[in-house]
């Protein structure tokens, strides 16, 4: 960066590189957190970001003064148009609320309804958008708290006359927030739309554009009255998913169709604006009003149980004043026996234990093998086919609610928001939707 | 059961079932774990076996008096035949070891040769089979300790002359049995082939039959040099696949196809007896010797991290006297903040931290983001593409081995059995092969 720092460029600055005879002119971008320290990033004029190394053969000059990097591009001014609804779009963080500018790359901490408009400006014949920050986060950093504080901004929003609310979430953690809203409304009348993006929208290859046009597609027009996931359906820019918010699961730790739905299929394929359902989901109404209720004990353990593992991870979570445990048992739901008498414990002290499986696919079935059955007389409480990640965020919310052991039980097995099904789809296992 | 106290039944006797003015008689069949009290199950002269819920309106009446129930179908007497390979196969309890015998539904805590051919008499063609318990428990209560006792036993086969070895195992904990094998020798040089079952063998729609089939086909003819997983490759009898050891997870709590190599495809596809290969493996020798080096370090932990984790679930592990900890990240690798403290608490009391992802599926990366960044300044080690099973397993023979922080991460980061691949193949996201 001294080579920047010598001829005093600053993000904005318009840059004339030359390189192996090679010259490149273009906006200076902002370091992304892709970048390493002996690269530079220009934006040609051709709308392409190009990495440049530094050897030292390199020539760099400044051209122009650029604006501050927080300004990005001149916003275009925006006029509401009284025919289109109006969807409110929350930021909280993540890749794409944070740097959704995808032709200047500016990191944004937030954005306004002009920056949106002005980085992806087909959102204008959709919606009149409205946004705000309602927290500023990476997603790994998200906590019950914050899951409050989100749905009480969506309840806001929607009772206040949106059509629908987007929220702007980092894909690592989207799919618990996504669980955590869908327990945390009564009365949702319309779309409640979490939407991310897995490449930093200054890379060509970003799918935040889509991503953002399809989730507030979904928002400004779908007859969906649930909270959902829209992410990409494929590798390819061609159309996005929608996920229902109690089965979405990231899957891979890269790909843009990282999101998908398990043991079902996804509600609709969203394609060129077009919102096509695949399954079943609950309508949306004109009227109505959204209630929070939105109470979680965060003193919950998600205990993955694996050969070897020893009584004392149980008994320390108790003693850590945990109230709540939610296993991933092995197969169908089932622990090391040496677990029992830990186990047996917890219960006894008030402490409900539910069993999931770490198999992800499939349904917790304990009335199998002896195993099961052991800890289904000791008081576990089989999570049918609940994501593990789920029966956690669910058991906050339950114990959120009551710590009485016979209605913890009872909430469990009931659904509440689509985290059970009364059967699972034998066609749902390791499946892309891959039909568009 | 009141009403086979009343005629004296017992497992094994011939009964003659009235029900509904229909009438069916076959062999009382032992109450399977899958049964309830209500029904009986008798195997008909056809061979299926008959579930019949017992209303006061049935009539049952014993015919014949049964063979004892460890008895089964006798056993075929079985001829060596010296132009055939030698197959060991090694029972260690779970589903397919126990109950193998699906012709008469008999529960058998191990087996023997003769029982196997009577079982499954196409075995014969293939190969002289030679079986040995090592142990008999659920494959949940699988263990570093029992690990141990399998390799022995594994080395022992081979280096007597076996042309291949097949360990019969629960599926529960499947996946962490092949990868602690993939570790525990040095040397393979002919195939080592977990097989489990999904179904009690008695039931009609068993696949215990085709797996074990496969498994000794890949042992005594495959020119695989590995430890590998075969199992169903769809839900149909028709083929098995062969996954890396190290590579494969089971993904379903209860489909027959549920196991799944995960960032790759199978190492082969077996269908009416030929093997197709399907990706690289080491490959077989005439000669050799294996060593066994399976020293594990049982006390590791594998922490799943979600939102509103606390830092005292690191802390506890810590006090608990786990020497090394594997955590199921978000994303590409991230935890929440909060728990840097703990994690740095950690690494400088030499207990090493390996970083996985939940996901699932793509690898650690912790360049891209400030928190992974973060992690890595810190001194966690990235795992990768292992799957967390895997490195948790890992990371137990690795500190079996050596507890001095350097040699550990060196260790961790390179290659041992194909548990890391250079390059994540990008068409092996969430495919089941379904190429046949």
């Amino acid at each position: 960066m001294k080579v920047l720092k010598a001829v005093r460029a600053k993000v904005g600055d318009r840059l004339r590189v030359e390189k192996l005879s090679q010259v490149h002119e273009g906006i200076l971008m902002p370091r992304t957190e892709l970048g390493d320290q002996n690269h530079l990033v220009i934006k040609l004029d051709s709308g392409y970001n190009l990495g440049v190394r530094l050897t030292r053969d390199a020539k760099v000059r400044k051209v122009a003064v650029g604006k501050a990097p927080r300004m990005g591009l001149p916003p275009i001014a925006f006029k509401p148009d009284p025919s289109k609804p109006s969807v409110s779009i929350l930021g909280t963080g993540g890749t794409i609320a944070s740097r959704v500018d995808y032709r200047t790359g500016a990191v944004y901490p937030a954005f306004s309804a002009e920056e949106l408009y002005s980085a992806v400006p087909e959102l204008a014949d959709l919606a009149n958008i409205k946004t705000s920050a309602v927290c500023s986060v990476f997603s790994e950093n998200m906590s019950p708290q914050l899951w409050v504080k989100i749905a009480r901004a969506v309840a806001r929003e929607m009772n206040g006359g949106a059509r629908g609310v987007v929220i702007a979430h980092g894909t690592d953690t989207m799919g618990y927030t996504a669980a955590a809203l869908s327990f945390a409304f009564r009365g949702v009348f319309r779309p409640v739309v979490l939407v991310g993006s897995q490449r930093s929208s200054d890379r060509p290859s970003s799918d935040a554009a889509l991503n953002l046009l399809s989730a507030v597609a979904v928002a400004s027009k779908s007859d969906i009255a649930e909270v959902c996931v829209v992410m990409h359906g494929s590798t390819e820019d061609d159309f996005c998913l929608v996920h229902r918010g109690t089965k979405v699961r990231k899957c891979h730790t890269s790909r843009r169709d990282t999101f998908q739905t398990i043991n079902d299929l996804p509600m609709c394929v969203v394609k060129d604006g077009e919102i096509i359902p695949l399954s079943d989901y609950n309508k949306a109404k004109q009227e109505g009003k959204v209630v929070v209720d939105a109470k979680f004990e965060p003193r919950v353990a998600l205990v993955k149980v694996s050969p070897g593992i020893q009584p004392k991870t149980i008994d320390s979570v108790l003693r850590a004043g945990y109230r709540g445990i939610v296993l991933e048992g092995t197969g169908l739901g089932h622990t090391p026996e040496v677990l029992f008498p830990s186990i047996k414990r917890a219960i006894k002290r008030g402490v409900p234990v539910v069993m999931t499986s770490q198999c992800i696919w499939g349904r917790v079935d304990m009335k199998v093998y002896s195993t099961g059955r052991d800890l289904l007389r000791l008081g576990v409480i089989p999570g049918e086919d609940m994501l593990p990640e789920v029966a956690y965020v669910k058991l906050m919310w339950v114990l959120g609610h009551t710590r009485d052991m016979r209605e913890v039980s009872e909430l469990m097995l009931t659904n509440i928001a689509g985290e059970i099904l009364p059967r699972t789809r034998p066609d749902a296992f390791l499946k892309v939707f891959g039909g568009i």
